[in-house]
């Protein structure tokens, strides 16, 4: 009687895990389940930490991206983590694992779009490890972040009567994917600029840091493994329902266009595409329209209201075409088939 | 004109990645280059952090290996960065790449190991990565520490004049590695003695915490690809030469026996053996004494003095029947063939 690992799934393997994990909980403000860590750091900050593990062809492969673009993004899903409990980058550690035969050309392209991304937002790469990794390049990053106190964003935290916010648009990411493994004619800039979407993600720091200035967000999370999955983990966290207004989700520019070309929904993209790494918030009512307002002002980008938080035992609902119904499942689940 | 990374060694890699990696310098006590980075904490401490890759077939194989002491060394590598130090270890984020046709069991007791190890340090599993790796398990640790200020020890504060010293015994691990991949027959207890110390190393926290109390200690460094290497790299961090007397270093009980089954010298297996995961210290020579008894005192860890910093000119020697002789290359670098 042996259970496979491709059985329990990336969310029951996890929370098989997490049994005794905390040996000295005092030290510990918040650890598994959330986007990153939190601990106590000096006075008047907390302590982010949050790790990525990135495989050759199960998260990039080299046919569709080049070095450059693998080793920014392989920071910028780190950051992201960052963004979405609303603190400040920090320092990295990198370790990666390459086969014998990779060429130093390789490493150093992959070293360019690491040190460019860590520019971007600020970021000392301080340590790392370098090791032999024969089948499958594996690149593995470390963040850790700070934030205020009073500022820090959990998943847990989303009430009844919040709504729900996005920022910028959804669905781009999984549609330049599409664009990336199985090309398919389409206006020139239109599918460069999707695939750009795919390979160089803009984590939200800036924009979570503007909104979490303003009172009344509540909970946060990033949008890396499709909304309707992000939904459901802050859902969960928070011990609520949540009902989506899927008319409302802005969509990608494009994305209907690229829809139809591959016999897709444009709401299956954005629903369960994934690696948007746009910001999912919680808020309450009264503080929607300033936070939209402000993080638009100061940072350019638009913030959505797509649904609102109801008591649990209303469940996860999606108001489609006046009709209330369940939201399906779907979204990337590591082993499960 | 393309070089494969194989031509510049892990170390030559690992140079070559450094450059930009600070973009805001003054946020780092120390980055690349030691057994950990050291960052500012609150007030009188010191962060440490540090990462380890390891991937199966390359640092360990499950022919020779049970998935708890899978787990238990990967986290017991990790604290041995802390170790040298000086530091307590503290929380870890473990990223882990699995195949699909893994088995819960293979996991679960994965996580024993884990976990045992973290039990015995005081360490807090604070967050991680599960992700889907299907041509080799791959475990990524993170860990964090903290040392006091004043007690940080580094590897490039070696001063000429300074002696060598090193906790407990080497070359047990790498004598224990040779009777697991290539049984032949020896004393039963002796060989599982041997095999439990390459696969349960005991990192030496107790005893650097013991040591840095004492004035006089100046520079350290774990022993994890073999004495020749680690004292290489100390003397390279400070600028400074070392004479090693080969017949004062410490080998591990049984080594003479393995080292004739298996037609090899135990100073080999001691000098570039690599997974000891003792300590190597240098101090004021007036310190020495102290040093040792206090540390065997409390520890019951013995610690032998087994050479001395000397000008950089001098070069590295080992002092071997009476003879300098200059010395050998060797030690574990990935890539290098």
């Amino acid at each position: 009687m042996s259970l496979y690992i491709t059985e329990l799934g990336e969310f029951g393997l996890i929370e098989r895990i997490q049994e005794g994990c905390l040996v000295e909980p005092k030290r510990v403000i918040k650890g598994i389940g959330d986007d990153a860590a939190v601990l106590p750091y000096h006075p008047g900050y907390l302590l982010l930490v949050s790790t990525d593990m990135l495989v050759e062809n199960i998260h990039f492969t080299c046919e569709t991206a080049t070095p450059w673009e693998i080793g920014y993004k392989a920071v910028a899903v780190n950051v992201s983590d960052i963004a979405a409990m609303a603190g400040v980058p920090g320092e990295i550690v990198i370790s990666i694992g390459l086969p014998p035969q990779a060429k130093v050309e390789f490493v150093d392209e992959l070293y360019q779009g690491i040190k460019e991304c860590c520019r971007s937002f600020g970021i000392n790469i301080i340590g790392g490890d370098t090791v032999a990794s024969p089948k499958a390049i594996v690149i593995n990053i470390t963040i850790l972040g700070k934030v205020e106190t009073e500022k820090v964003l959990y998943r847990s935290t989303a009430r009844p009567g919040d709504l729900l916010l996005v920022t910028g648009d959804l669905g781009g990411s999984a549609a330049g994917l599409d664009l990336l493994l199985d090309p398919r004619p389409l206006n020139a800039e239109l599918a460069n600029q999707l695939k750009k979407r795919h390979l160089r993600p803009l984590p939200r720091v800036k924009e979570a840091r503007v909104a979490t200035e303003i009172p009344g967000l509540t909970a946060a999370d990033d949008i890396s493994d499709g909304l309707a999955t992000e939904i459901r983990e802050v859902a969960k966290a928070s011990n609520v329902g949540a009902l989506i207004y899927a008319e409302r989700i802005p969509l990608s520019p494009g994305l209907k266009e690229v829809a139809e070309v591959y016999g897709k929904s444009p709401l299956d993209y954005a629903l369960f595409g994934g690696e948007d790494f746009e910001l999912l918030w919680t808020c309450r009512p009264e503080a929607a329209e300033r936070i939209s307002q402000e993080v638009k002002r100061v940072c350019g980008t638009p913030v959505t209201v797509i649904g609102e938080i109801v008591p649990p035992e209303e469940g996860l609902k999606l108001l489609y075409q006046g009709q209330k119904i369940p939201l399906p499942a779907g979204g990337y689940n590591h082993f499960k088939p």
